[in-house]
């Protein structure tokens, strides 16, 4: 099937204007049907041996978002001790979640243990199926973004806890909670950037020929 | 930036209709402009703190592929004898590379030391650089699926090997080697879905709501 060139500049258009979202959430709900496009999307990435080791852990309970958020400022506070003092004081001032005040909370998950114990392409790199949970939430994300939805990924928790909060087996491995809604703005530029704690990368640095 | 319903569907198509290519490709070359643009979008991948810990060596010398495509060679006999016999078979049958067809290879990398030893959104979860690069794997991928050309990626390799072939330092991990090049067609469906190897999960089943 071939892609167009209209169709292609939207693919680049959604993957240039995707942002991580942390302060831009609306309180209005995401109708059942976009999320089931977004999810849809995710199931369709790529998967080693086709295992397809992901899940979807859809929280919209207030309850269980508080224990998230809770959880989230611990290691927030943890990690905060980290920075060195010139640091902290910015660290200290970025909004980093919208756990709150997004309508959904996305936890993706890696099932290890999915159709066995010997899979396809994961023979030789046992971390493979956690990179293809990591294609889902890319899927996921570029499709939100390409419903004018935000979505903004919360790494700073421990995934232990999240793991209790949510009940998730013990060999299923969560991979991303992720906010999920709609959203006054998209920024221009990703949040870091703007701020100046980090610049883009000039790519022409990152590109090597046939050898490092 | 609002994306518009007919971007939004260009989205979709281009993640339906992605696959996982070994057989197809098609010695034409790739134009530079072209490798450029999917090299951007990968580039443009969410970072965990905005790291950007990716590096991307491209592969076109035909005695680097060749040690590459040796790499694997081994990792497949080991694999092979993993699998139980009747599998094995089956398993030997399928074609799962192109590396020597393909007229470039892509190695994307993460270079765990980037921007130094605190990385904001890496202070709960060491392992989020690496999800930072494959998202990043995930990006380029769709941009070359609009761009109608085949990626395949080959993780039956010991990354340790790969790391060794093209001299890649010591603090930064190959996350993929992609094969890329234009290819006489699309499967319809993922060929390990086609053979029967596995099948499709019901979505429903991988849904949860508030709890596991």
């Amino acid at each position: 099937m071939k892609i167009t060139t209209a169709e292609r500049d939207g693919v680049y258009k959604t993957i240039y204007n995707r942002r991580d979202i942390r302060g831009e959430f609306l309180p209005d709900p995401v109708s059942d049907e976009v999320l089931e496009r977004i999810l849809n999307a995710a199931h369709h990435a790529p998967s080693v041996g086709f295992m397809q080791p992901w899940d979807f852990v859809v929280v919209r309970n207030q309850t269980v978002k508080q224990q998230i958020k809770n959880a989230f400022e611990v290691a927030h506070k943890e990690a905060a001790e980290m920075f060195d003092e010139e640091q902290r004081e910015q660290y200290r001032s970025f909004k980093l979640e919208g756990i709150m005040e997004a309508p959904i909370g996305i936890t993706v998950t890696c099932d290890r243990r999915r159709t066995g114990d010997v899979v396809i392409g994961r023979t030789a790199n046992k971390e493979m199926d956690l990179y293809s949970s990591v294609c889902a939430v890319q899927n996921l994300w570029l499709a939100a973004r390409a419903e004018n939805l935000g979505v903004g990924w919360v790494s700073i928790i421990h995934h232990r806890t999240l793991k209790e909060i949510l009940g998730i087996p013990k060999f299923v491995v969560p991979i991303a909670y992720l906010c999920i809604g709609h959203i006054s703005h998209f920024h221009e530029k990703p949040e870091l950037e703007k701020a100046g704690w980090l610049p883009r990368l000039p790519i022409e640095e990152l590109i090597h020929h046939d050898r490092w």
